[in-house]
């Protein structure tokens, strides 16, 4: 199968990449960017294992070499490319934000909408909520890290709390959360020795996850979403926060929840990033005291957040094996 | 005024003489660990600065050196320190636990008491909380760093929040704040590269802050507290969330309260622990969306959470004013 | 092919396991540790991935299970495990010093050598120099990750370079390379924002490197070596220096040596660890000023330095390729 | 004394401010940026502390508030306000290259000179090599932050050493070195896990380096320089490599050369950037092995290699004792 990659250049580029090329079903047949040059230019480290031209990003030439494509843009860019792709018969993954929320959301939070046409028929790859749907997605919406993470660790207790109050989340994220362009924020001296939330409550992911876990609980449910940025390359910690209306053991909830998942591991103690960076685990650990519960989720926010994700959903697409390409085992110890 | 620190071996003992040495009216005069040696042998960094002799710590030499002692000791062995300098009629600042909670709770999270006397006349050394009894205090229970952190932070708040409910508290905090000990999660490789929490809700700070809050707000006040730990030396963020009972400013309820504290300053957005590393400053911000509050404050747990703060109760029990020898300039901007 | 891993419970035991688990040819079928356990209780990243005993070290149990065994153990203990496996006609890579150095070059370094008939028959594994000695190994002696960046650095130079002068080595090492037992050097709070040299000129593998270079260069050769640790997890850097004896071009020098080598890179400017940790790569720079050369040349501690280079060398030793289950694609780009 | 700083906005400036704040004769009287504003909204951690207007840099309104001005602006831009400043009677300290070389060494490295004429009676502000020409100063070069680490380490030794061969310098910084401005190379996910030479053997350093050296020593003294970045904040570490004429005692010719330094330390074992971050001092140790000498000093790269040296000169431009506002006590132990 031909696949290609849109907006190769960045941290998720390369992480597809890196997934890809282990792959044994999908081909590299297709590499698009902002300017012309070679993968191995891009990336030194790709010198001596990837030897392959980018192309100015051309939603119609990429519609020739590939049947599916990754796109790995900026919100709003994305989409141009999407409707082309699609009118074109291929595949389409995006990573963007572009067709993760229903139009209200999007234009609440990323302004207006190019492509409401396809955006109703996006799916939304959080693979273990929607994987029937993934399997028959022409246009799929892969989910923000923080949603990822979020909606895993809060899914399996939607029945038992109080959706009114709902859920208060506190993320913490690996700077490469933030994107490869340089900035005051992510410079090494600023963020090195520091700690800080950054957005609170008004973060746009706050939106996607209360919009998908009030799906998956047909109400609605409140959300209080502050992430905070910390010094490490990758990874990500969810602590989320509930009200319970009922008495439950949440290590039972969770591991019946989860029981057919290969993806999702249940802890029975706080969870580390260290356990899933490199992998596309997600981990979860839960703690109730009298009527709140404490979830603890981790994952690589680059991976099981972005790319890994975004391949599992395209082997869904495609009809493989949703495990094919994906790593298992941590980057260390 | 002669001073003196028992425990000198680890990082509190090294901030406080960091302080002392610069501090106008205090004289170190007393050293102790638990082995002889020299100063700028344990401290590396101290050579050619402070050439001092360490004792094998001993309350009763203390006791004829000695107006004032710090104790930088592990808890359960403070106390037995405390009474021998107290029954020698020296003030004691104690940085451990022994001192900071009422017998019930200290039982509960510690195990027996063996200074229940001086106990019951202990002051709870939060400055800004208990200001005119730390004037007045011979053993002063300097607080733990989560709880100063904590504390500072959901004050303002009390009377407009539900009690019952209580708060929310997602603590991050930097290796420092684990000591000196080399151990499996201390290691470079295990720190580095990862972001965890551990004891979650059962850390003996949670009584801690609970009790203070509690007689605050002469009301029991419900804390749920997860600790994390964060790949960096020293700092501390407080992230905590409540129910409100009330339609509140935030920062107007913050610059209220805190309108005379030198120390404390009211942040206008996310707070960032590279703005107080390295000083005597706890910075706050909260925010608020619809009836919850977010409720944000940084330190360096190291001063504001041991040392420095350890030093301004020292000079308020000594009759100075509070900030003699204090930093308020961030180690880096 | 089956193969054990005896000392699996530090880091290059992990890294082993990492590669073995995606190793086409080899299947995993003893893991031994000083105590009995399972391996995903050693390493709970492995949860959901590996599920294997882990058994009391013992060399005769070893033998029945295994065709060939990785030693994983610190130097003095694994010529013990050595001498049992290959007297039962078991394979042996062996990680540790036992049987890198001649005999007077051991005793100067590690003291006596109980296993001294076996140790004359060891191969120095490192690949790119011995690969035919290799092949026919049944003990082999995998160098160690100073020795492997140097060594390679150096090599091409040889015949150009004044050996009385010899060879500056500056070399640069990430902390996992101390290992996973915790002591004061690696506490993460002693080596973030720290940097110092550590055993200059008499650590231990200044004598493995200037062996292995003088056997090369069929005469002897100086080196003066000097480690540095810096604060990162994994990844090493080495700068030499040396005077020429001719001119050359450096990088002429370096494509033609190594114009057949899969896993030596040459780079144009200076190389950098980022592109080859989690690879089995050995990146390489050189550059001249006047009479003097720099060269240049980074790996990944733990893989080229260790483990990968025990799979590669593992390979040969059972006529397979070389290059099976090794990874060839950065950790991050 | 009234002091200003042009170009206040960046490390530099930031720990000029630091220094001043607690200097006991000098006070700031204006900060000049390239654009108008106050100290605490470019520094945020300065709020509470310290409320200044930062006004449009203008040499000729700082000659009218200062009786001396450091300039901490980028090379080149510094020299126009310099010529302005020293027109009017005010003493000036720069911290950029423009006075520290000769002009060959200059336009070799940086291109034209437009101020020539200052350029000849500027004293390179080394404090421990100038102390006496220092004094009399008016425009004083402040030297860069490796040489600053380098001369200081090497000068001892130019009587005992091999000037044709010269001296190898291998040196590693921190990343605050590069400036505050955001770049690919200051990302954090660059730099973090990452170490790597740069602009080795053609540094600009290099240059001032041997000027420096080659006048101490009366004859050209070679260097070969390679700089390294490292994953850390701030300090700098040199390891210094020549070739001795005569057998010596390195730790005695040390301590005998600076015997009357008060911030040049000597240390039996390899020095740590630890001890000297956040202090004046420069730590230096020496070991020999045959007739190679390795020398290795450790400075803060922002204080002793820049704003510290810059107020220590400052100090004696002004008749005040050299040590007044200079930290001693590093930042952690």
């Amino acid at each position: 199968m031909r696949v290609g990659i849109i907006g190769v250049s960045g941290y998720t580029g390369f992480e597809l990449i890196r997934i890809l090329l282990n792959h044994p079903k999908f081909e590299i047949s297709y590499l698009g960017a902002s300017s012309e040059g070679k993968i191995d230019e891009i990336f030194s480290s790709l010198k001596g294992v990837f030897d392959f031209k980018v192309s100015v990003a051309n939603a119609s030439d990429a519609s020739k070499f590939c049947d599916l494509v990754f796109l790995a843009l900026p919100h709003k860019e994305a989409m141009g490319y999407a409707k082309i792709l699609l009118s074109n018969g291929v595949k389409v993954v995006d990573l963007s934000a572009d067709y993760r929320l229903n139009l209200a959301n999007y234009e609440k939070n990323y302004g207006e909408h190019l492509d409401t046409l396809n955006l109703k028929n996006a799916v939304y790859g959080l693979t273990e909520l929607n994987r029937q749907a993934i399997k028959n997605a022409k246009i799929l919406a892969n989910p923000g890290c923080y949603p990822t993470a979020s909606i895993l660790a809060v899914l399996p207790f939607l029945p038992y709390i109080d959706t009114d109050f709902g859920v208060i989340i506190d993320a913490k994220s690996g700077v490469s959360g933030a994107g490869k362009k340089p900035s005051t924020t992510t410079h090494f001296v600023s963020v090195n020795e520091n700690l800080n939330a950054y957005n609170p409550i008004t973060h746009r992911h706050a939106d996607e996850i209360a919009q998908h876990l009030s799906t998956a609980a047909s109400k609605s449910v409140n959300v209080l979403f502050v992430p905070h940025l910390v010094p490490l390359t990758r990874g990500m910690l969810i602590s989320a926060y509930a009200r319970l209306r009922a008495r439950i053991n949440p290590l039972e909830v969770l591991n019946e929840f989860y029981k057919d998942e290969k993806f999702i591991r249940i802890r029975t103690e706080p969870v580390s990033v260290k356990n899933v960076a490199g992998t596309h685990f997600c981990d979860i650990f839960a703690m109730v005291k009298d009527d709140k519960i404490f979830i603890n989720s981790a994952i690589d926010n680059l991976l099981k957040g972005a790319s890994s994700q975004a391949v599992a959903n395209a082997n869904l697409m495609c009809g493989f094996d949703e495990s094919l390409g994906l790593s298992v085992v941590s980057q260390f110890c």
